[in-house]
């Protein structure tokens, strides 16, 4: 028997997810997606969340917001989505990412990519305007803004929609959770605190 | 007994880690970090290979080779690394990376960084000119070309040296893998076939 310490785990290489979320600022994306990464991490999956505002930080730092810097930035989070979840991990993207096409190209070269459309009107969304984004897109403070003055394409079929103004935030996470054990989805690896072989 | 379909497999969350190789063009980085991946992938291990010039299509699109692109395009590939690495992920990293200051802020900010110099004379890496690039830095083709117009600052002590104008491409990895296994670096996890529980 070897020692603890040299002893090796052994676990299945599996494949995780990337659970997309788009939709207008305001919409609610990252509230779903902290409440999603809490109830996962609690089940005990390895998971990473991607939120824009972080990762234009990190990884877009000079990239603006036109359409070509969108795809660019949108491109970019689609790859290391991509290096994280074929190593175990289910990433959740928070990101407006407005264009259907760049989405597309992502959701239909991966087979673990499930687009969540959080669909609440511009309405609702510039009502809350949490940030005060609405009210300098407004006044013209801020240019390229997704809704305002830049398009936002709607999902055709996303896998899941979450109507976050008529849901609450736990409606929308358990509507998630739920499509995500039906379709069979949800990895069938977790953490052990004991490890296992 | 749960059906083999609904069963959970379990393991232990466990760091990976951030081999990261630093050297001039030419020196070999990239053909050592590929025979060294092979060999974890060979022994199940999960590994990443993020390569300077896949990078730069893949997350740096836009940025140039100043001092300041530069520093932003090695944080960059620290960021993703350790996104990696902190799901178990052994990341091998080949970069010219020639600012020390940036490099030791990613190695002292982590746990699990090594950094590993691959250190070959300049004039070994311009005999060689795989790529020939520093016959076009010589004749202006090329600006802020490493060695030649640009800085490269070397380690002042990393983990690892591997002298590749003196040393087999073999004899640098089973360096590396020695100096891994006697620091106990090498995570306790490693993929089977058939699950664990």
């Amino acid at each position: 028997m070897p020692s603890a310490q040299k002893r090796k785990f052994q676990y299945m290489k599996q494949n995780g997810l990337i659970l997309w979320l788009t939709g207008l600022s305001g919409a609610g994306k990252t509230t779903i997606a902290q409440r999603l990464e809490n109830t996962l991490r609690k089940q005990r999956y390895l998971v990473e969340l991607l939120d824009g505002d972080i990762i234009r930080q990190n990884l877009s730092q000079g990239l603006g917001f036109t359409k070509e810097d969108r795809d660019i930035n949108v491109r970019r989070v689609g790859y290391v989505a991509n290096l994280l979840s074929r190593n175990g991990v289910i990433v959740i993207v928070s990101l407006i990412s407005p264009y259907r096409a760049v989405r597309d190209e992502l959701r239909y070269s991966s087979d673990n990519f499930v687009e969540i459309y959080v669909n609440a009107p511009i309405e609702v969304c510039e009502a809350r305007d949490i940030k005060g984004l609405y009210a300098k897109a407004r006044n013209g403070q801020i240019k390229f803004f997704t809704g305002i003055d830049d398009p936002y394409e709607e999902p055709r079929n996303p896998q899941i929609t979450c109507y976050s103004a008529k849901e609450t935030i736990d409606e929308s996470v358990v509507k998630i959770l739920i499509w995500l054990e039906k379709a069979n989805q949800l990895p069938q690896l977790v953490l052990s605190g004991q490890g296992c072989f």
